[in-house]
């Protein structure tokens, strides 16, 4: 059993960690301690250390939580068949990146994911590509007769969309706003068969 | 006369100015010395302080240049008539984005602009905003037929366009492979009409 199956079925472990996702998001890493955690989780100082031995992996087991929550969301708006093909790629887009929108909080979990990579090693980039390759599959999969062809494939459409989208979670003021902005691109290169 | 148009005018300043990009580039503000621009230019460290009275001013005409430059060099483009459409705007976002690709150095140059906020206050951000408007105008002037309706305009496919290129920026490993996935992305919003 990997570590990540076992975080989904320790329930306070699962709480613990969302609880920190607010701390670091507010305080950063330098400026967050293990006894603010402790606190804000309703659980004692050495009970978190029971769980987490240092602040480095009770850090990198947030933002692997965060990440890994994110991944399912837009795994389960793919699998949504009650939707129609652009409506399930905007829905996939606002699960994955929607997240670090609509809040200063927010706004600082995506400055600290993106900015992380000395204490994450890779592991931001490595479930962006997780992302890219689950939307590039889904796109090639279940894409409208006439969007695709054979020199444009699943992976063109993903990479325009998804790269759009990384910088439109920065540049977008509201959640809607980045919602929309998927939408119109949407419109723009899936037409109506003409 | 403004500023800019002096340095347009006065070539020996235009060329301590392009001189110090790449100084800039290599070392950052911190580690870059007048000095070490001084003598990258051939003159001497008075004379250089005669045309900047120190290293903000000298920094902030130095990426003013980089910008200006750039986005001549996208005007130059998109007003090229021999070009067809998708080749213009290829070449236009390669002008204004494609020095920052090829090199360690103009990687370093790219980290440079895109974080020195604090040095160079809104200066890339309203370049930034020039380009848009420029690019948008063009493609609502000139996109062919089919491409545009009532309600997906220029900004649209600008805004789309442009935000994929800021991310492929810093994704490509070659300039052809940051035009390739522009030229791709033409393909897939400009159908030929069916």
């Amino acid at each position: 059993m990997s570590n990540t199956e076992m975080d989904v079925e320790d329930p306070k472990r699962a709480a613990v960690l969302v609880t920190a996702v607010g701390v670091f998001g507010r305080y950063g890493f330098q400026k967050t301690s293990m006894e603010a955690v402790a606190r804000a989780a309703g659980i004692s100082r050495p009970g978190l250390y029971l769980m987490f031995p240092n602040k480095e992996q009770l850090y990198r087991a947030t933002m692997q939580g965060v990440l890994e929550r994110a991944q399912r969301a837009m795994e389960v708006h793919l699998a949504d068949r009650s939707l129609s093909f652009d409506a399930g790629v905007v829905a996939a887009l606002d699960a994955l990146m929607g997240p670090y929108i609509d809040t200063p909080l927010a706004r600082d979990l995506n400055e600290l994911l993106e900015n992380s990579e000395p204490r994450l090693g890779s592991m931001f980039h490595d479930y962006q590509e997780r992302a890219r390759a689950t939307l590039s599959a889904h796109i090639a999969a279940t894409a409208p007769p006439g969007l695709l062809h054979a020199d444009l494939t699943g992976h063109d459409v993903m990479d325009l969309l998804f790269s759009a989208a990384l910088t439109w979670k920065s540049t977008s003021a509201t959640r809607d706003e980045f919602r929309d902005r998927i939408r119109r691109s949407l419109q723009l290169i899936h037409r109506p068969a003409g």
